[in-house]
């Protein structure tokens, strides 16, 4: 169950940056959900490289889903979402293919699978892979806005560069939507495209941190031990390539903050329970509290890097140099930004149908 | 499987903070492993409350194994680990009950269960569970350990105060095993313990990090996506009550580096690849590269606190304010660095049966 | 995940045979579920050794459940139920504790676990842990009845002995809920035992066949690809020691119908729609159409038989023979009839719960 | 995880009869499987409909494994497996698609689904996906075959008319190996064939028995509770469509034996243990004793008849009367063979994988 992640809703991914495809096996999301072709496009168009601070490598992402859908509507069964890989330049078959490039899964691919892993850009490795996790999460995305539940996620730091933070997340989640750079405040936003602009000038790479906020998500989901939402969520998160780090509410802030400072303490307001703070990020115990999800992920500066830099010839075990030829991204962060938006999605559709049912999301009754 | 977690070697949770028994039930292991009743109760008794800085409340945590062992070896089937609990003081009935504590899964659990949880200190959401998740995941380390596989946690930061870092593991590794209370620098630990007892004296908590590492571990362990090696623990780590972040490596700090800074570089020493620096943990790819593991958790500041705060009766809906009597901990992070180190053993071991088989851990050959 | 299963309600299973104490951890459940001591006692009376055709071990069969429950109802969290074993001789720790039994589970649990397996009745793999089973069995069987859903086991087949097959179900259920022997013909019954006796007279031992049905369970319960309810429910039952087969409906009877006389006709009745056969035993596609469910277990003749028999020693390897001593049953289909039932109701409670929710089967409202 | 079944060796099935693609996603083979597309032809070629006794509906199965496969060999990472769907006819578009067809889905998935599953040839019931599962299956059962495991199964009986047993395996293997309709008694075979066909000019169907036999499987896989090799293998055994009994070695025969003649005497020779028997089908406790694996499934007629049936219109609920038109099987005991046998590979791949870890199958070392 390595590439499948879910309960009730689940995923399955396969594929290799240089295959035929690469694609997403979506399962368990209850008859009768709209499929809208738009949302799953923008969500793709979000991850997708683009403009002067991204790889030069161009793909269409003209996903088709091939099963489970009818007339527009899921049927109850899998869908499988197929992507082609369009723009794949020929490998390189010297002995190039040999070096370790340092920061990526080069090595330990090679331990787990003994050199028959596909090493053609990244392979199954490759952050290609999440153009089809963001197509299957785009789809919980959108049938979580059908019942009032949105998630966006925006750039919270990159290169030292801060944005500012959630403040009234109905107006935020209104400019990250318009957003073509995920942050809230715009001048920061083009302060970090300078620091990736000069990082991409240096030969280097950034990388940034990515808040995530979800709102309308119901009280009472989760599980006190193991299938936390926060145990399920960062299960899910460090899969988003370069997510090293995952921190919920306040996160590791808390750990110097005192208990009265950090403590939400409930409040009942025209008769609803709330809580005067967010600190926990809506999730006690590992339930959710009705106050929204807020959750960050850390994303490492990307590895492939045009300096030189050290490492080994997994062939003959010798010591080298490598200099990585290609496209690459002198930042992802911003485009793991979506990825994370719909990972999450998928985590918290599997979630609620746990909790209320697998009908529960389309609203169908026996 | 809401309190089960693993695949190959799985533990599932029961018990309540005041009922007769709390415990696990550790599946999986290999037949042949030695049971060491030593080392049990030394991890039990780190994560016992003791002291000036700890809660009143004794606990003398004498677990029996009722099955899985026999003549001091596992069996090969499941181990049942039961704690009685002895210290417990009758609840309070009265209309304190109703009244959320702020912090804690009061209102979620009352959200999820609908008033049928045990309310009685805390009922399952107690952090007392967390002995019966160490003495499960004491006898996985124990296993690791007759593999040259150890685990150990420290105090990299508590109240402000920061330890040193972890420099020769073998040196700390044998600092950790023989501290009463886990920090590398004696000094370090002493000024924490002074701003502990300074939270309580103002009736107040403080949080910390925790940051553990493990040597030994095989590489190649691991999957690409979903069951990636921090996806799994980090799982699991989101468990151990109030632990609200888990990074990988330098994990939050990588956002702020760049690149050529941030990649690990692979060098060949004597025929054996290594790599020049560790900022990935241990894991690239979702998969272990056979440098050192290393992780860190936020843990916030314990919920309980004598302070009068803001609150809502559950049972009348109504606003009022708490004070929180009884035994409670200032500081709960010390005491969680050994269920954090159990709770990562017990992953640890399931991904490596996983990869290589149930034998593995024991080393039986068929 | 060797020894629990079930996805939103699964039951974990422990203990061995002369161990202090077998249980099993039963978890999922809704919170607010009443516990009917009565209900749970007579399904183990029901599955305890008695009368003439049974063996002469006693076990008291008293359980405690020690979590999970407060105030007679379940609180949402698992429970553990213990059963202690009472009446345990002393192991033959002779050369007779390497002799294989032939039918038992001595030789492949020696292959599995490499001769650290605990021997003492059988371990593990003794029908004993059956009890534990059954137990939690119980419970789910009982919240099913808050809910008019109900579970029935008869031998329809005994030592050639032919019970009559079910007819009016409501007042088969009556009958057998008031059976101490699980037949619907008492004649027939008879003659079983007298069969029964037969075989313990010959130093032998017989087999047998059990049906059961389900009324009430819901219409679309079950998926179309792998969690049918077929494969479900039988996954479940061949964990029932001796059961050698499952078949659903006619079964292996349908091998030799034409299809125009095996296909259920739908029909609709007062504007409900129902069918004019129940040939698929209540299941067609993987999924329950409201019609009774139906299925019947193999049970082969109990394996410990006092007769002479050919067989290894695995210390020395060597052929030889085998007489056993001790206390037998010349049959269990009379008593693995309530196990049968049992286990069955762990996984109808898992399926409703998957489809319905958790809380689906207490009728809590959020 | 509806529609994915296994742990360590895991699949995923996708897709609808008259959708452009059925497939499935086979997860965790080792890397370094030599994939061999003769076999695979083969097997698909084998469940496809041929002859005057099947439907006229002619599929190439042109598969294509679009992930997962480098140079002929698996890399370690899934296999995406897709299956075109040329022979597709217009769906009816009239009333007759509200009519349930008697012994189909079409009623169970109208409750699931509440009416958005796509009703064409049976959508995601059809038994067309069994093409997508029997190519998976193809793979795994060619990777047993290189660790000399193999698989075969024939029709044991059809329509009253029984083949004769298995007797000398290897040679029977041989003899199904080439058999174009799989049974080891050409004669038989012929008579069976005359059924069917009579059946046909009946407007009617007949059933069957699927008897399999597996050799070289290791001894001491499969677990004593829930993931019996029984357990697992029925689980999945059951969504081969038309199957409603699976039983091991004597299965249901035992109910009349006594345990003298039903025990599996061990026995050693030349230094090895064996069996003088194997009532048993190679399966005691749950786990496998190196005998042959034996097992045997129910398979219902074909649901799918000419002859007028009675039955209810969907969308209003009327009692009316249906004539399937089309192009329908008289019988599909003959295809689900192959189906069986592979379906059956993925379950032992994974049982392998879990006991002797991920890289068993291929013999690759670290």
């Amino acid at each position: 169950m390595k590439n499948t992640y879910g309960v009730s809703v689940s995923v399955t991914l396969f594929g290799e940056s240089h295959g035929p495809y690469i694609g997403a096996v979506l399962d368990g999301l209850a008859p009768g959900i709209k499929i809208k072709d738009d949302y799953i496009r923008k969500m793709l168009s979000a991850r997708a490289a683009k403009s002067s601070i991204s790889t030069a490598r161009r793909e269409a992402d003209e996903y088709s889903i091939v099963s489970g859908v009818k007339d527009g509507f899921t049927t109850g069964t899998p869908l499988c979402i197929l992507i082609p890989n369009s723009d794949t330049r020929s490998g390189d078959y010297g002995e190039t293919q040999y070096l370790a490039r340092p920061g990526h899964a080069d090595y330990t691919a090679e331990c787990k699978y003994h050199g028959f892993q596909d090493k053609n850009g990244g392979g199954h490795f490759s952050g290609r892979i999440t153009a089809a996790l963001t197509a299957a999460g785009a789809i919980c995305m959108s049938a979580l806005e059908d019942r009032e539940i949105k998630i966006a996620t925006h750039i919270s730091r990159c290169a030292g560069v801060c944005d500012r933070e959630f403040d009234d997340l109905t107006a935020d989640f209104e400019i990250l939507g318009n957003a073509d750079f995920p942050v809230l405040d715009a001048a920061a936003g083009e302060r970090m495209k300078e620091e990736i602009n000069a990082a991409k000038n240096s030969l280097d790479s950034v990388g940034g941190i990515l808040t995530t906020a979800v709102t309308g998500f119901p009280r009472g989901a989760g599980e006190p031990w193991f299938d936390t939402l926060e145990g399920e969520l960062s299960h899910m998160l460090f899969s988003v390539p370069a997510v090293k780090g995952v921190e919920f509410g306040k996160g590791f802030e808390l750990a110097d903050m005192t208990g009265s400072a950090a403590n939400d303490e409930p409040v009942s307001v025209n008769g609803e329970i709330t809580h005067r703070s967010n600190n926990n990020g809506g999730i006690v115990g590992g339930i959710s509290n009705g106050m929204p999800l807020l959750f960050s992920c850390a994303v490492k500066p990307t590895p492939s890097i045009a300096k030189k830099q050290n490492t080994v010839n997994l062939r003959t075990g010798e010591n080298t140099e490598i200099e990585i030829k290609g496209r690459h991204d002198p930042a992802i962060v911003h485009r793991a930004a979506a990825a994370v938006s719909a990972a999450a999605a998928i985590v918290l559709c599997d979630m609620l149908a746990r909790r209320y049912g697998t009908d529960y999301l389309s609203g169908n009754k026996d």
